[in-house]
């Protein structure tokens, strides 16, 4: 990667190779432990509430991530766009409520 | 955002308040303006192609942005989505290809 990517590319870059370096075996798929590996590296508050075996299921559930079958870069994206919506609405509310202390 | 964020959090965070940066009077959409200014600065390859009004509208076009209106959190991250998918293809066949190197 180019040494001066913007903070956006940077993100971006990290994103997916987050999701590489978590798959061994030169694998374009997560096994489920590698898929349990990197949310407690990654995503450690994610993991504490998917850490029982109910959790997990429910979370590759909603993934799109059907029995017996291996975590996809697609999969993983779509808990990632979860992600961030969330964060969004968070940053949204801050940025309403902050304005709305300015007004009165 | 605590200061022992792993980098996919960090990365999360990044996309979110670059799209949140961009946006001025605390909006929670872009102006077509702001979304060109944020190509700019975050995505200069992206901007190059798109540099045309026909690029530009093309690119909105598969972002899912209707004509006359602003650009939505949502319509951002389709792009991402494009973005990241892309980058994943290009580091997965690296990755195939490196290992080619290894065994042959």
């Amino acid at each position: 990667m180019a040494e001066q990517s913007s903070d956006l590319e940077k993100a971006l870059y990290s994103l997916v190779t987050n999701f590489h370096s978590a798959a061994g075996n030169n694998a374009s798929t997560l096994k489920r432990d590698e898929f349990k590996n990197l949310l407690s590296s990654q995503l450690p508050n994610l993991a504490k509430t998917s850490g029982s075996e109910a959790g997990m299921g429910e979370m590759l559930q909603q993934m799109g991530v059907k029995d017996g079958e291996d975590v996809s870069f697609q999969h993983f994206w779509s808990l990632i766009q979860t992600l961030a919506t969330n964060q969004f609405g968070l940053l949204s509310h801050e940025k309403v409520s902050k304005c709305g202390c300015v007004l009165l």
